[in-house]
């Protein structure tokens, strides 16, 4: 019996939906402490230059570099103090030849200083004279006006996923409201007739629904608000009647189909009847996770995962997840792969077939020399533990029929 | 002038604090849609074994191994069909001799039948017959009972960090309230006189607070229930004042000192006052971060980090966030160095000095021969938009004496 669809290849199934989607036009605006996370819906420009003011990089004494020049341990040079900056004002006074003033980390070089002598090079004399052991050049331990930042430059791009130095970083432009992208809302369906709520203990011949709780938390993690709609009973109309009322109210729809034939038959031709332009394509040239079916009901994406949790797993990480970071406006790379988080050296020899892409779970270990090796896992496509018990996951490139035990390999995470 | 702490490793400073702290003993429990990044707060074990009978890997037909012995292309064996397994219940009836079933992946296996014929090997007769065109063996495309995981096992260990698979794994064994440690409290306090609150605008001679939010945000990515308590004035009564209010509402407190000699005065004395055993050490050889202040109260310990908000972001993450998660029964391995999240080619010379610990921001970008090549980015200590370029960091360990270039070296990423 002939395999029921044609496969492509992953980067291929993405560009082929990606070319149907938009980036969500428009902004919400979050709490600075509550945007870690989530990705920057406008371009952020800099309103003013960082620091405002020329500051001390250190503590000692703000000085007229040319003033020091020749000096040394064997023969310091000797400048009369004549006050200290405070921190958080502009000095009111102007440093004048032969003198200097005692200045800490952050404070704003008086007029007339063009540099700072740390601490650690001076001796304070008795008669208000510091002594000073060695030479600086102007603007030495001086973060000058806008060496940070300048008024005008973006500071962070649209489309830009917020870490807390990312936090850090608008705290500083004074920024505490936040453009961010609104959460894709990602409706996810179970089906499988065999398939019970985790929260009931099945009779024999059933299972619990693992990928419903499993491809939502994986979508929150990618900044979706995904919610599990239940598990609906392995048929078309009820089926279609289901994806299209999540279609009405979300801007995805990922169908965990069951992975039987039947099922994934049903899911097709349900998933068809959601609109133009319908079914995308069906199958994927992913191991584990060929069965996946891309489609598109206007301009929403629309998923039919293949049944076994780590199939699901896979195909969610290379296609739903970069397909909700697009419609945040995170610049998804052409393929829609995303970047590793590293290299580590491979431990054993990973077969492949031409013509697909395989990922294989591994976990990280410190090799002899410092460093990291890959150690793949046995997973089965329909045992969640096999996968739990990986940190860390590999890919096989398309044409690279295997990896070789000692190469330098790519290491992804679950986003 | 001497500098007026003596630095110990930073693998020192985290072992003498975490030798007063004791990870919380409770849990909360949290429902599974919830759970997706808190810290397991106790071992899950299996209470059942997965699968709960044995099942399908295929879609195909149950049959008895034994008798497609021999069967290929040329010379197939001829099964009858009897019936159709239903997904979700356990067939009533036991295969015959000389007889097959036919399965869908995931249905539970016949009694009688040992083995699963892959449709594709197949061709289905007129007249009730099935062809079988291969021999497959006991178990062949069978998951087995308990071939997962069997019950009584540990499936997930305390103080494990959920991700979106861990959520799958529990979902299938009907754990639907996961007993998480509490987040841990952390006040984080900042000081410095020249700061202003983020939404107000600086005068010539402020600046904003940066490390308030970047360390709340790096904590809450750390799992802890972080909260901003302001910015209190540079002098030791009210520094004291608020640390002592915030210690009795938290876990952990963090000033962030300002960084001037007379500001990290003020905070080791009011720090220490908090309650024995006090300031553990004063200065930790990591670059940049230095003069940082580790202390304890009771058992909860208090920090106190640089002013410049690199130096409080490195050491933030090198020593408060290990203990954040020690805190939360994570286990954190000897020295609190988080792991790396792979290997990268340095491509430029990265010096440093003996004895100390240095953290260099990098942008990571795939080289020619496809491995990742790790570029040093400048930063300075005191610029949070030259550390907010980059995305990750290497590690010069502590007696390298700076790495070379084209080196593999251990690639971090902010938690």
């Amino acid at each position: 019996m002939p395999e029921l669809f044609t496969v492509v290849s992953p980067d291929e199934a993405f560009e082929r939906l990606r070319a149907r989607l938009s980036p969500d036009p428009r902004a919400e605006h979050v709490p600075l402490e509550h945007a870690l996370g989530r990705t920057l819906a406008r371009s952020i420009v800099a309103g003013e230059s960082l620091p405002a003011f020329a500051r001390s990089a250190m503590d000692g004494y703000a000085v007229r570099a040319r003033e020091t020049h020749g000096a040394s341990e064997g023969s310091p040079i000797y400048l009369r103090l004549i006050g200290e900056v405070s921190m958080g004002v502009i000095p009111e006074m102007t440093l004048a030849p032969g003198t200097c003033m005692r200045i800490h980390t952050g404070a704003a070089l008086p007029r007339g200083a063009d540099a700072v002598v740390m601490v650690e090079e001076t001796n304070l004399l008795d008669g208000g004279e510091v002594e000073v052991l060695s030479s600086v050049a102007v603007g030495e331990d001086v973060v000058q006006l806008g060496e940070d930042i300048t008024a005008g430059t973006t500071a962070l791009e649209r489309g830009h996923r917020l870490r807390a130095v990312d936090i850090g970083a608008l705290a500083a432009l004074g920024i505490t409201a936040v453009p961010v992208a609104p959460r894709p809302r990602v409706a996810v369906i179970s089906t499988g007739d065999e398939l019970v709520p985790p929260d009931v203990h099945p009779s024999p011949g059933e299972i619990r629904d693992v990928n419903g709780p499993l491809i939502c938390a994986m979508l929150q993690g990618a900044g979706a608000d995904a919610r599990h709609c239940g598990i609906i009973e392995d048929d078309e109309r009820h089926l279609f009647a289901a994806a299209a009322a999540a279609l009405a109210d979300n801007d995805v729809v990922v169908v965990t189909a069951g992975s039987s034939v039947s099922a994934r038959d049903n899911t097709v031709r349900a998933l068809e009847r959601l609109g133009a332009p319908g079914i995308l394509l069906h199958g994927v040239a992913v191991k584990p996770g060929k069965p996946t079916i891309v489609a598109c009901a206007g301009t929403k994406p629309v998923f039919g995962l293949p049944g076994n949790p780590v199939s699901a797993a896979v195909l969610c990480w290379r296609l739903v997840v970069p397909a909700v970071r697009f419609l945040q406006g995170a610049p998804v790379p052409e393929g829609g792969l995303p970047a590793p988080v590293g290299s580590a050296r491979l431990a054993q020899n990973v077969p492949s077939r031409s013509g697909r892409e395989d990922y294989v779970a591994v976990n990280l270990a410190r090799g002899t020399d410092g460093l990291l090796v890959a150690e793949p896992v046995f997973v089965r496509s329909n045992l969640i533990f096999s996968l739990a018990r990986a940190g860390s996951f590999v890919r096989v490139p398309r044409d690279a029929g295997g990896l070789r035990a000692g190469e330098m390999v790519e290491v992804y995470a679950w986003s």
